[in-house]
């Protein structure tokens, strides 16, 4: 791997459930904390455009190129917008890395897009198919899921991204920015 | 000087004249480089409010009784809505410290003032008032106007800041999250 790395790291702004839309803000850093751009869309709130959003923020950034991966916080934008990083990697050819510190309760989550989404089974599916990897941090491991990228890589992404904590620092900044956007002022931990 | 510096470090996002407000972004980071969080607010282009909307940012953050200092990018937010920061260092009781990178132009800057504010003579007086006093970033060095600071300790707190470069890194980071913001994607320097 070369010396400079960049990742570009998404999260999503936190929302109101009377919103339609929720802000989505993409951090372009030289890892592990040397913050190099930033990018802003929105997506709408439980709707299913969080792949055409990430799509077109790659796309569209004069970062591309450099980029080695996406690494997303959580498998979801905006509620239940939840991204395929199996088709965003096809779409872009940036290996993609969600990031998430618990195991998600599927069954729980199951039951809830099965009453609220006609289109349930499939966003389901999405949610269900990718395996859940352990990276240590030296605090608490974390749990990511790889399109485009081996285990081995993407540790080395993930490992290099730490400054402190256990929350990769381009996620922690992009949290940051954010929820500092869309409250005024930014509250908690990524 | 403690171990632990913050700043809070403030940019105004590039606006299009015929927009009434630009966005302000506040950057709290603890120094040189592990950022803490984000404000934001917005002030009147062209307006008088820049005083107003520091204060009621610091004042209402929750990281005010930890700032050493607040750094500001330039003289002015939003056009020539001009900080006069005798008054702000006497309002929130923080030191403030200004930064550019290169001379003002007082002369055509006092034309312009003249030809287009009917209080042209009170802004004036403010851009005017205070020395601007150069540091060495062992880069180009920068110029810094200080309130309520001396300049060994603003020089202390200016090269404490620097990462790369002649920007102090806070206000290199605001720079890019107000213009990532308000353009889509951030380009350029601070």
């Amino acid at each position: 791997m070369k010396r400079q790395v960049r990742v570009l790291a998404v999260d999503d702004a936190p929302f109101k459930f009377d919103n339609d839309r929720a802000m989505v803000v993409g951090v372009v850093m030289r890892l592990p904390n040397y913050l190099e751009g930033v990018l802003r869309s929105e997506c709408k709130v439980d709707g299913d455009d969080a792949n055409q959003v990430l799509e077109l923020m790659v796309q569209g950034s004069r970062f591309k190129p450099q980029l080695k991966a996406i690494m997303i916080d959580g498998v979801a934008l905006g509620g239940f917008n939840i991204v395929d990083i199996d088709a965003l990697h096809e779409a872009i050819d940036v290996p993609v890395i969600t990031v998430t510190r618990d195991p998600p309760d599927l069954a729980k989550m199951g039951s809830a897009l099965r009453k609220h989404f006609p289109d349930w089974e499939q966003r389901y599916e999405i949610l269900r198919r990718k395996e859940l990897l352990e990276v240590g941090t030296g605090h608490k491991p974390i749990l990511v899921s790889l399109a485009g990228i081996d285990y081995y890589e993407a540790e080395e992404i993930i490992k290099k991204s730490m400054v402190r904590g256990a929350v990769p620092e381009p996620l922690r900044v992009a949290h940051i920015i954010a929820s500092g956007l869309a409250k005024g002022e930014s509250k908690g931990k990524a």
